[in-house]
């Protein structure tokens, strides 16, 4: 009979070899929306979906099935931390999940949001959802027979939301969302009612590209993201892409006349290189070496971007920096000018450039517009109706296209229904553990205004990084922090960070 | 029982699977050549060594074996050119080659390769020998247990060979090579003994970069390589890589003081890519949607960069626009000294820098020294000895270092050792397709001086690129020119265009 050392063994070198065939995938991705010839769409969509098969055809083999039995009842794993018990709770996990859906459904799924994310580029430069309509049409179409087959309870929505946050549901997102919900309000109200704004015209000024891709590695690379283990390409959409241990990529897309989206973006994207870094390569391709979930993946993205990013201290640093490498832009500008002016706070139509506060109604918008049409009935027609008029009452402005309405963005494409809250639960688990770490470090701000990063990284790598998905995200937070997730700690950075600049 | 066109169909079906498999690695090796992170070899190696795997597992799969039964016992195949013959004929090939080669080998195989070229690149910029050699002497132990596992005649080396160009062997190289060899070697002594030489100086001149990639993709496109379907990078070694159908990649190395080494080198693998890009891709994954032979494959790279590029005609349309691209280098320099310092004889150290006379002088050498080293008892230790001193009499000269040396190039590392005698091939086979060209198409001169390479680049589709695999070179050759390959038409082609330039 088998040893739980050996089950633990044949258990991990299957996963690796799954991990290896997504790997792979990951690789092509991420090449599809780089460099790939335009014409070489429908072979890649063939491969992608040969192996999005393959992997799920792996997985799902009942030898794995086994091996999760054989871990779960050999009286040795015991629910807690280490590596039988996790593999047998998180592969499990997904097992029992992967397992629901057919293979030629996989396969179908990969297919189309592949050729949807190519036709959803076209629709965007041409602003033309008519276009585009088919294809979100077959999407939703699979992802609700996705979730039919892995089962939901009250809300097929919740079989999506799971995928992304386990064991996230509607109830406990609008838990979350809804305090979050008011507060921002107050805050915005607040803002609104100062009368003050700061000289947004500094950060639309001409700033070449070729010097915001040499701005933005420097910043990239003094925060601590590798670029030996990493790149930095152009994309539509930015992202980054774990391709494996010594592998990271991040990719961002650059406008001359605005400082802030390419910037911004790509501390952002180098905040989830940094995660991805820090996992440990010797549990490659099993849970104690992958991300914990989407919502702590995004808090490590928002604190580099926003609560380092856009902190005092950074650009006590980085604005000198910045004036000598655009002497033309900012030459003449302060260093309060400046800052208040990447911190300015109002309305506006795109997610990715939005400012820390209205970023949290854009994700609200859409996780409304998501259960609407994924199990409240509304029609893909009508999504840009609604769209607009959901619009019109969180921001009191109406898109003046779909292109910077509906069509902005790569997920639904892409198949990825359910996303979007981890976007908000990500600001939440941000301000919490950065909460935690000031605590800890207390010349944080100093070493920052020195530009140096490290001890927070370290604190990452230590507190969150290394562990992967030992621990559950409801877990991590109370063992880092001591506390559960609250809407809390954000508020109270914003209305300390807003107040001093809006003088309330 | 089954039918042959079931047979057929499934035979096809896994064929295609494969290809796929193997079109995930072309891209992935694609990758690590140029935009990898560094340290991402390992993975990348992991990930290459689990696909070579994994394809090599479903080619030797029994059910492969028993569908190439049915097909060969079915009495519809006739041997000759239709779809189930070739299908049994081709994959009957690989197959019967491949179910002798241990998966294990395979995959350590391509793991060890993958890791000698980043080792290889490394010890050729540091002109090292000493740190590639352990890796070397990993491949060449590697090969010569993949020849024993397969069987050979005579030679191991046979068994080399035979991967590239099916059906050659040492003999049948040698009778090709005997009188190309005594033919060049009296060629060159008339180029010796006419004391002219061109002035090169112009062509080491500067040429910016930026200029040069510009110039090298507007000729790329005029000969038909298609870049919708396709792209250009830069790498240390040059390569044409098809990924697949619309998906068709090179890459070439630029030196701003030396205009043929990119220009030529882009033209070369353009004539790669357009033999990529000229195959079925309704026949994608089958001998009939794929390349004939390596010498095939070549005979059309070097068609494009030598019998077009460095013609008169090319550079009766072409020299105004170099002219006007690279106007400090080329403003005051007449077309025919242009024409004269593209076609210089001379020995020289690099083999893809080498001119179209002593290029096959450099073959010769390395196909003399893997004979050595593979099946003749050369001792790793030994290359660089052996090589500088076969150099020393075959061009009168003695490589300063290793790097211009027996390490300049990528092949050895990443396992291609028999693979250089297709060069040569290759450019008896592109003058013999040229010269029938040539008589099919009266005035291709005067259409190539109008810039005009269509009606060449269709006959090349019609004649080789969409017959796939479906004849073998020594048919197909015979089909086109009607004659056996000789060395006739490429003495007869240099004796004429030599003539010319050098007065005899």
């Amino acid at each position: 009979m088998a040893t739980t050392q050996d089950t633990l063994t044949e258990l991990v070198r299957q996963c690796r070899e799954i991990s290896i065939i997504d790997s792979c995938g990951s690789l092509l991705g991420w090449d599809e929306r780089t460099y790939m010839p335009r014409k070489g769409a429908e072979h890649r969509a063939e491969q992608l979906a040969f192996l999005a098969g393959l992997s799920h055809s792996r997985l799902v083999d009942p030898r794995i099935g086994d091996l999760i039995n054989t871990l779960r009842t050999s009286g040795n794993t015991n629910g807690g931390d280490d590596d039988a018990s996790v593999m047998a709770r998180e592969v499990g996990r997904i097992y029992d999940r992967e397992v629901k859906i057919p293979q030629a459904l996989v396969e179908e799924i990969t297919r189309v949001t592949t050729l949807a994310q190519g036709k959803w580029a076209e629709a965007r430069a041409n602003s033309d959802f008519a276009a585009f309509k088919p294809w979100l049409q077959k999407v939703i179409d699979l992802k609700k027979q996705e979730a039919q087959a892995v089962g939901y309870k009250d809300d097929p929505y919740n079989a999506m939301l799971d995928t992304y946050e386990p064991g996230a549901t509607v109830t406990s997102i609008e838990r979350t969302f809804t305090p979050l919900r008011n507060e921002l309000v107050a805050l915005l109200d607040k803002i609104r009612g100062s009368g003050r704004s700061p000289n947004v015209g500094i950060i639309t000024r001409e700033y070449p590209v070729e010097r915001q891709q040499q701005f933005g590695t420097e910043a990239a690379t003094a925060i601590g993201f590798d670029f030996t283990e990493g790149r930095l390409d152009i994309t539509t959409h930015p992202f980054c892409s774990g391709i494996g241990p010594g592998d990271v990529r991040i990719t961002t897309r650059y406008d001359a006349h605005h400082f802030p989206c390419a910037f911004f973006g790509i501390l952002h994207e180098a905040g989830h290189g940094i995660y991805d870094q820090g996992l440990d390569p010797k549990h490659f391709g099993t849970p104690m070496g992958e991300m914990i979930s989407l919502g702590i993946h995004e808090s490590q993205s928002r604190m580099w971007e926003n609560l380092v990013g856009r902190s005092r201290p950074f650009w006590t640093h980085f604005f000198p920096k910045a004036q000598k490498t655009f002497p033309e832009a900012l030459g003449n500008v302060k260093a309060d000018e400046f800052y208040w002016a990447i911190n300015d706070v109002r309305p506006s139509l795109i997610r990715v450039e939005a400012d820390e506060a209205t970023y949290n109604l854009h994700i609200l918008l859409r996780f409304e517009m998501e259960r609407a049409f994924f199990s409240g009935g509304l029609s893909v027609d009508d999504i840009p109706g609604a769209w607009n008029e959901k619009f019109k009452s969180y921001f009191g402005l109406t898109p003046p296209n779909d292109k910077e309405g509906c069509l902005q963005d790569v997920h639904w494409s892409a198949g990825y229904i359910g996303y979007f809250p981890t976007y908000a639960l990500g600001n939440l688990f941000a301000a919490q553990f950065f909460a935690k770490a000031q605590q800890d470090i207390p010349d944080l701000d100093a070493q920052f205004a020195k530009g140096d990063f490290s001890a927070l990284k370290s604190w990452l790598r230590q507190n969150i990084h290394r562990h992967g998905r030992r621990y559950r995200s409801n877990i991590l937070i109370e063992r880092v922090t001591g506390q559960p997730l609250s809407s809390k700690p954000l508020i109270d950075y914003m209305t300390r960070k807003y107040g001093e600049l809006y003088g309330f």
